[in-house]
């Protein structure tokens, strides 16, 4: 029951609790999963190793993945102006639109209008807000297996129907259309991918993002293209934006300022719609997106107020640098994960900051299962690794390669000296 | 139907659309009525005067309004630290709860301690999650009016039901408890006030208040007391935090930097508890709140890392200063609008930034009622008031005295004027 005044020290019986519904749709997330790994840390006093943390994707903290100055300048500048003071349009600022239109527009075949382009706060907004406007009784989505969780926290949370579809590791992590279409019915409304990936660090070539939009067009449903991850994709395959599919079926592409200029702290994200055929406001998804922006709070108007000058003046040197860095640690993860024997890597990550790996618990003894693993890998190593089962794998591994090179080295060997100890070979 | 695929020029039928219950619910909004109202302004090349926003509760544009260099500093110091580019965790910076708690505590007979602080986008984030938590089907919730249009659509979004109890005009705006107890039954979950008084721009006595704690203690529910513009009191009645009352019944505040620093767009808020009782653990609402949260976007971290400095760096004299204007503000609004025949005011401001005045449409000719009112008066003199509909007492207007006082001046001329053109007097 709901109502849990019973035992208060009052006679008073109180009507207010909270739903199941809410307690259970909000309890997986990869903070809290990788919370319960990190209480198995030595706390002070106990191992001398200095916790590494692989587990979440904001290499922000290592002073080799510092955003630009030309960033943080864009900021104080917008607060020194008092300028941004105010309360911001509820769509956000326009000359922030257009700068993301324009920046956007780059590798698109049509040029997106500041019209297409909602602020947020956060891709975790966009996400959030975008699944709340397409909720509606009986109705169901598609979601990658494996995927970010906070996808099927919100559906939940929403009302909505989460349908699973899987990422085939030894095909790149392509996805299964045929289950798409097998898994699709009248009550589906969207497809979700995320590229790059998050947590397979894949990167989807034009020809099967095509694919995807012509399963979707035949189906009758939107895809939603998590582009948090845009730009960073460092293998052979080149990032393209599912928005240059908007002609073949309507887009919703959900992004952010955070991974490319390493400041998920910063909350500046957007819904942009690439939509030439005026699908999304026939079918008023655009006036549901305006809706909803008028009921929720906005990001910050400074730092709308920042982000004309934060995509201007940041130079190409340092998109190159993030960019070398990751495929140098990407480099480093796949080689070093070569020499484990009981992990196996089906792909080598081509983007995102992430990679995924297989767990042969038959070549371990005393280990349950990844949370197990991840949690005794916690306690005798001080290296936080993230449960597959928290993205939908269960026994494997998602490692964030986003650190510091020397720290990458030195949590790798610990992993390698953890399994090892573990192993079942005499 | 949702389903507006029909007229699309392809053979593809569209799934997805958008309920008419999110459409209908982010209809009602103060910036979506005063957009409308301002529509009636005359363009470039109409009336040479100036635009004189009396509509909205912001008056950061202004410079007498403007926030102390102190708080800019920290943001400042924050962004240039390099130190919260990064998430933050889901309930709030450590050092912000507590500096949050120790400001608050001021007032209040038990401290509050950081764990009772979770921060949130502002106090609109703040109302919206609360809300959320108490959502369960068939639950109602008790709200003033008139009161914050904001509360009804994020009601409606939630599934919970509304019922209205009045603000007496007569009675200094106090709330009508026996209503309240007439009103509420065993699905009522809380009761809201907000304190000082948007729109009313008055402030509840301590024993006013008391009444109400007892009141919701009788009924079971607990109390939503959004004190947004807690401190700014002016008048005879000292502010006195709803949460002096929590060992009566448990009360949740929501808050913000907003209106007492003047920084509405910087996006700080707050959800406090004071519950000495712990009756919000033991009806799992605190599980409830920390679970939202960790399905939900967090204000920017660097702002969080700014709030202790914030609030230790600002000075009483930039405070004093804010009220002082307030006061002569609100001087010059009653007095200017005892000179206007069709306008009454039941009660002088002594708090917040607003004064509800009522209409006397008998007076007026061809005036159909207050949006009429306010669309004419916008187009003729340029002054934008909100018409009182959009709070919920149709043929009344909420007057903004929170602007610059030779502003506010030349807006009630105007206003006076207007109002003298269209009597019907002979």
């Amino acid at each position: 029951m709901e109502n849990g005044g019973g035992a208060v020290k009052t006679t008073t019986e109180w009507r207010f609790g909270v739903s199941d519904d809410l307690l259970s749709s909000s309890r997986v997330s990869i903070r809290g999963v990788l919370t319960k790994v990190m209480e198995n840390l030595p706390g002070e006093g106990g191992a001398a190793a200095e916790p590494i943390p692989l587990g979440h994707g904001d290499p922000s903290v290592f002073p080799c993945f510092r955003t630009t100055t030309d960033a943080e300048d864009a900021i104080v500048s917008a607060v020194r102006s008092a300028k941004f003071n105010c309360y911001g349009p509820t769509v956000g600022l326009l000359p922030a639109r257009r700068a993301i239109a324009e920046y956007l527009s780059h590798d698109l075949p049509c040029e997106l209008s500041p019209d297409d382009v909602y602020l947020t706060s956060g891709c975790t907004q966009a996400i959030e807000l975008v699944l709340s406007v397409l909720a509606r009784p009986g109705a169901n989505i598609l979601l990658p297996r494996p995927g970010f969780p906070f996808y099927e926290a919100r559906t939940a949370f929403s009302g909505l129907e989460a349908r699973h579809f899987d990422l085939l590791p030894h095909k790149g992590w392509g996805i299964d259309l045929d289950a798409v279409e097998a898994l699709a019915d009248e009550n589906t409304v969207a497809i979700v991918l995320i590229n790059p990936g998050n947590p397979c660090g894949n990167v989807f070539s034009k020809q099967h993002l095509a694919k995807v939009a012509e399963t979707a067009k035949k189906l009758g449903i939107l895809v939603i293209a998590d582009e948090v991850y845009g730009q960073l994709a460092f293998g052979e395959t080149s990032f393209v934006p599912m928005g240059a599919f908007g002609s073949i079926v309507p887009i919703i592409t959900v992004g952010s300022i955070s991974k490319r200029w390493v400041v998920p702290g910063w909350r500046l994200g957007w819904i942009v719609l690439s939509d030439p055929n005026g699908i999304l406001k026939q079918t008023k998804i655009i006036e549901g997106i305006t809706g909803i922006l008028n009921i929720t709070s906005d990001p910050a108007t400074f730092i709308q107020g920042a982000v004309f000058d934060i995509i201007k003046n940041t130079k190409d040197e340092f998109f190159k640098k993030t960019i070398d860095l990751l495929r140098e640690t990407a480099d480093i993860c796949f080689e070093r994960l070569k020499e484990i024997t009981c992990i196996t890597c089906p792909h080598k990550p081509e983007g995102s900051m992430f990679v995924m790996v297989e767990l042969n618990l038959s070549l371990l003894k005393g280990i349950e299962d990844d949370v197990d693993f991840c949690c005794k890998l916690a306690r005798e190593e001080s290296v936080v690794i993230l449960p597959g089962s928290a993205v939908g794998l269960k026994n494997w591994l998602r490692i964030t390669f986003a650190v510091d090179p020397s720290s990458l080295e030195d949590g790798l060997g610990r992993l390698k000296s953890f399994c090892k100890r573990h192993s079942n070979a005499e």
